[in-house]
Order: structure tokens, then sequence, then C-alpha cells
């Protein structure tokens, strides 16, 4: 097994209203700043033991369509950072 | 003025405990998955009106500081996407 480091972003779909976003816009309007289309997501980094680099994306994407996101309302980015040697 | 399309990154400094990180981290070993070192972070893109190129940056700092990120408790990374034309 080898151990890679992974990253991970998760976003709400774009045709789905981010509250949490509109929200951090308007606190940021009324502390003056002029700012519009705020989106919020989430990034988790970890370390996963795999058995190949072909093998570790697809468990990463097991682990996204399981706890990291919800397929429904989410999109999802998966990126392998690197492999320890 | 030009509008700024900019991507902010916070998370917790790594010497501090992530309780989130932590909770993924059990959750995911009690799936079955072979993971460490789980850490959460959280990611805003925003468009934001700014004079310059060289003024963007010092208005999305001054952002982080007074509302996306904790100084204390947070590090956070600032990238300027592009602009308008």
């Amino acid at each position: 097994m080898v151990k890679f480091k992974v990253r991970v972003e998760v976003w709400l779909k774009d045709e789905l209203v981010d509250a949490e976003g509109k929200t951090v816009e308007e606190a940021l309007k009324d502390l003056g700043y002029d700012v519009s289309g705020v989106r919020v997501g989430k990034v988790y980094i970890f370390n996963v033991e795999s058995e190949s680099s072909s093998d570790v994306e697809r468990v990463v994407v097991d682990i996204c369509e399981r706890l990291l996101a919800n397929p429904v309302k989410d999109k999802y980015f998966v990126s392998v950072l690197g492999h320890e040697v």
C-alpha cells in the first residue's frame, strides 16, 4: 500500500442558491465592500492508503460520494497531490 | 473601478487541532478507509470592485482580516484569478 496526499473541493452546484455565500456577501456589503457573486466551498486535504495511483482516484471519488459531498446538490473536484516514496 | 475575481482559502493554523477534520477522519475510518491527517478548510470565490490590481490584494487581505478569517487561529491564502476587461 502507498500513502497518497489528496485534496478535495466541494461546492454547491452553480444553479443552486448559496445561502452561506449570500450571508457573507451581505456582511461584506454592510462593511462597505463592493462585492458580488460570493460562493463558499469546503476543501479537504488528507492522506489515504491505496494500492496504486490508478486506484487512488477511484477511492477518493468513493469517499466523496459517500461522505464529503452530496451528489444531489454538490459538485466536487479531486486532486492527487503526491505520494510517499 | 475594475471588477476582479478573487479566491480565498482559510485553514486552521497547522499547530491547532482541527476538530472537524478529526470528525471526518473518524467517520471515514468507520467506513473502512485508511485515512490520516484530515484537515478541513473553507474556500471563497467572489468578485470585488477595486481601483487597480495593486490595490485589490490589499482590499482582499482586509476582507480576510475583518470577516473571512480569524488571524488568531487561521491562516489564509489569497489569489486574484482575473479581472473584467
